[in-house]
């Protein structure tokens, strides 16, 4: 399980930062979070596929976050994809899609289901779910937290064999949380080979947000903080007027969120690079990065046991 | 003079080509030519000052040649453009524009003046004047023919001096076309110094078309032609039923139109390099190049004289 950094600026682009975007990409499907301007050019640059992109959040309609949506759909379409696509974001963003595709004559041939949303967990998949709460900005805005399922504790082979279970397709059922009867028609538990369930990864992203408590509670534990930092804190003034956060801040909620990890993005175009950023928050929380574009975190997954 | 080449691309962008969009430079202003997803970056790339965009002119409303709008007027409207921009474009382009700022709560704080046209010259500007014809594409969509004003003729400062005009103030005002007096009272008349009119260069831009002979009558001499290509002659038949031209129909054009230069652009991501493309239009038209990305032009303006 990684994530890539698309695009780690905000606002406008610059040479070195791309706008806001990243990708979290699961054995086969990738969840896209946010789609700046650009967002399809950063995707080949990381030599990531877009007709594997299955989900795409939008935090809010700002432009820098979602005026990559309509090319990479148009480009989907293009390379014939036949898979629905999911979008979730704030109210608008329905209309965002289909007004920007209508109006430059786009007629994607996949179906694309799109969900409005202030606050709510969407309905669970089988290998995760998202959370939504609303963010703290100029204009409706979402955080979102992903929290991968829970995986099967690790099968134990020897304890299989003293239970009389051959090796082959008896073990593989037993991995997938299935009962098998063997030989002699006793009937073997998954429980009895399999240690505890370990616990999934889990991702908040903040968005565009000022400090944000809420987050904090709702992110508890989580094993990676995304969360904007479009100032460092001699700008935290600038920072509350447009509802942005500092580093300062970010780490802040790291702290309060007992997170595991802090990735700081959305940095404004006037730093020329991530050291003022990176020695404010880690002197508050030390497990933090600055990505830049296209760098890559990969993340442990299930959080705990030997896999 | 200079044209530089943002995005030689189409459909979708490659990690080599971006979106199409072109910039032609004048002294001052800047003359942007489409706006494809990424062009504010791409102008980044070539150092390109986005406020000196005084117009934009975009062939059609499919994506890739518009998508880059939205974000280059909130880019211009962050950086407190204070100037008006000029917008020409189809029918539809004004409600495309306006729509998308709306949804992605922009509100430039700098007059933005639409002009819808299908086929048009547009009012004169002191530099310059653009004709406006359709091309044959599958939606409405336009091609442009940008005309530079006549020079006045070159100065000789020795038939000044004869007639009593002393080096100084009364030299510019010659130049400028206006008469002088000068001691004794005698007129001295601008076309007693200056040598005849020099003829300013032109330019013509296909936009997305297929083979259209109109373009070649109405862009007669140009000094280059800027024309898609997006396929090579192999692909004839897909290009006639995708309403795109072949680098055989636009050396044609060329050909018919005695340009004096052409560059072949909106070239599909299917090419991996340009010399399929410029082998077969240089056997039909010798002067052709296919720019790549930030690829630049000098056009001497005006095209006859010593300067």
């Amino acid at each position: 399980m990684k994530v890539v950094f698309l695009g780690t600026g905000c606002g406008m682009p610059s040479t070195r930062r791309a706008l806001p975007a990243f990708a979290i990409c699961l054995k086969r499907e990738i969840l896209l979070f946010d789609a700046g301007e650009g967002v399809q050019r950063q995707l080949q640059l990381a030599s990531l596929s877009l007709q594997r992109i299955t989900e795409i959040y939008i935090s809010h309609l700002h432009g820098d976050h979602c005026l990559g949506l309509p090319g990479l759909i148009s480009t989907m379409s293009l390379l014939h994809r036949m898979n629905p696509l999911l979008i979730v974001g704030p109210p608008g963003v329905k209309s965002f899609v289909y007004k920007t595709l209508e109006m430059t004559h786009v007629e994607p041939i996949f179906q694309i289901k799109t969900i409005e949303v202030v606050k709510a967990i969407l309905p669970e998949q089988p290998l995760y779910s998202v959370e939504v709460l609303p963010a703290e900005h100029s204009v409706p805005a979402l955080s979102f937290i992903l929290r991968m399922s829970e995986v099967a504790g690790k099968f134990d082979p020897e304890k299989a064999m003293l239970l009389g279970v051959p090796k082959g397709p008896l073990w593989k059922r037993l991995q997938q949380g299935r009962f098998v009867r063997v030989a002699g028609k006793r009937i073997v538990r998954p429980t009895e080979v399999l240690g505890p369930s370990r616990k999934g990864a889990s991702i908040a992203y903040s968005g565009d947000t000022s400090f944000n408590p809420d987050l904090a509670s709702a992110a508890r534990g989580v094993s990676l903080l995304i969360h904007e930092a479009t100032y460092s804190n001699e700008l935290k003034e600038k920072a509350s007027e447009n509802h942005h956060s500092t580093a300062t801040q970010a780490a802040e909620i790291a702290v309060l969120a007992e997170a595991k990890q802090l990735a700081l993005v959305h940095i404004s175009p006037r730093y020329e690079n991530n050291q003022q950023h990176e020695q404010e928050a880690r002197s508050i929380f030390q497990r933090c990065i600055v990505p830049n574009d296209l760098d890559v975190i990969e993340l442990k997954h299930p959080v705990s046991g030997d896999n």
